[in-house]
């Protein structure tokens, strides 16, 4: 009887990961990894990921067999503009729905198009297309909402809006406490901080560290990302990243000399 | 009938990535992307991967599935020497035959460690177990081999071990027939492209149009790959994608203004 309320506060999840890119090997994932992160700090159960082509036969297979088995689903992948994002049309039919151009995502991308003086093109249009009744998923890096059906969270492929998505999600879920983080702002390039921002991670395990490449057209450098349950914990982190770089600073590292991909 | 002969040279496959490390994110796949770049350089088409935990049913149910399912499937994780390692007798139980101790397997590994002057414990004498009758795959980092038995090939989680053993089984393999591609670079984002990308699809029925956003902390680019198994079809396709872009060059649409997931 313990035993099941026990039981009772395990919260299992499933992802979803679409795209011919990733079984051709052109794009390699950073979602399943990234995903599998933040729900270990959720303390929700990442017990199986399935990554299959932009085929609607196999999504519609894959998300139902998900669905039924598993408290969560996350799908990343296929919600774009073009003719092969066909993720909201697939998920449409495994939950026997109609997909709908939803009003409310029409309105957002119709005005973010307008502000920018671009023009809302039925490419464009195709970002507003989910099932009817699904509600949405903010995306505060490029306006184009992912989506919730049911228990399925779909969300974007790219890897910063796809962070952004599952940002907004995971207080939402059903023992999903807040996650909290922080962006440091660092002028040196990956090769430079792997084994030092490694070093930290283990020290600090309570917190899922993250770091970002950008590159300008001449050089690297990285946003630097702690994420956490605890704010100390978190702090406790991001103090340790900075110091990091401040160490860096002094050893009169030139940043950026290079171009570590 | 021309049909057939052309259909009869597609090879599929499937990849089962096994570990619990996977779904926590506490390790970082690189064994799929590996895997889907050698496997595409193959000619043989990845169709589908899964992730599950080092759970018996878990390995034993999707094993099951995807060997039915795809020409070959590729596993990798859990043949090492700790308890969680169940690989081997997880596909023994798929295949309803018997896990052994491999004698050719504790040969091997019996005399790697007298060389080293290591025992031979019980937990590496695990490393010798496989299914009755399974034919080996080399190893030629850490000796302990991988395993064949019917259309699986079981390998180990390590990169270079996984890495190592991809190498030694890829040229016994039926391939299909090869997959070219043709990648192009283009300024615009998703949402300027859209239509007429799936214009071009449409017009080159035989090749298949992948179109990959980027984004660099700035603006979205894409990268569109042009797939084909006839070079002439795909040259065509690709001849069109870069027209489209030029184009737009010609309409002074400027590049990348905004974010198009």
């Amino acid at each position: 009887m313990s035993d099941h309320s026990a039981s009772s506060t395990i919260v299992t999840a499933a992802m979803l990961a679409i795209g011919d890119e990733l079984l051709s090997g052109r794009t390699k994932d950073k979602n399943i990894g990234h995903l599998a992160d933040m729900l270990t700090l959720s303390a929700i159960d990442l017990k199986e990921v399935r990554i299959v082509a932009d085929e609607e036969e196999a999504i519609v297979e894959a998300l139902n067999a998900l669905r039924a088995r598993y408290d969560y689903v996350f799908t990343s992948g296929g919600i774009g503009p073009t003719h092969d994002d066909i993720t909201a049309d697939s998920v449409s039919k495994a939950f026997g729905v109609e997909c709908i151009y939803d009003s409310e995502a029409m309105t957002l991308l119709g005005e973010m198009y307008k502000r920018r003086e671009m023009e809302f093109t039925p490419a464009r249009q195709r970002m507003a297309r989910m099932p009817e009744g699904a509600k949405h998923i903010a995306n505060p890096v490029s306006t184009a909402p992912g989506f919730i059906i049911g228990n399925v969270y779909v969300m974007a492929g790219v890897p910063q809006v796809f962070q952004a998505m599952v940002d907004n999600v995971l207080p939402t879920l059903r023992s999903g406490a807040k996650m909290l983080s922080r962006a440091v702002s660092c002028p040196y390039g990956e090769g430079d901080i792997g084994t030092l921002l490694a070093d930290i991670q283990k020290a600090h395990p309570e917190t899922s560290i993250g770091s970002y490449p950008r590159f300008d057209g001449k050089k690297f450098s990285t946003e630097i990302v702690v994420r956490g349950r605890d704010a100390e914990a978190m702090d406790a982190a991001a103090e340790a990243v900075s110091e990091m770089i401040a160490g860096l600073d002094r050893k009169g590292i030139s940043a950026n000399p290079t171009a570590d991909a």
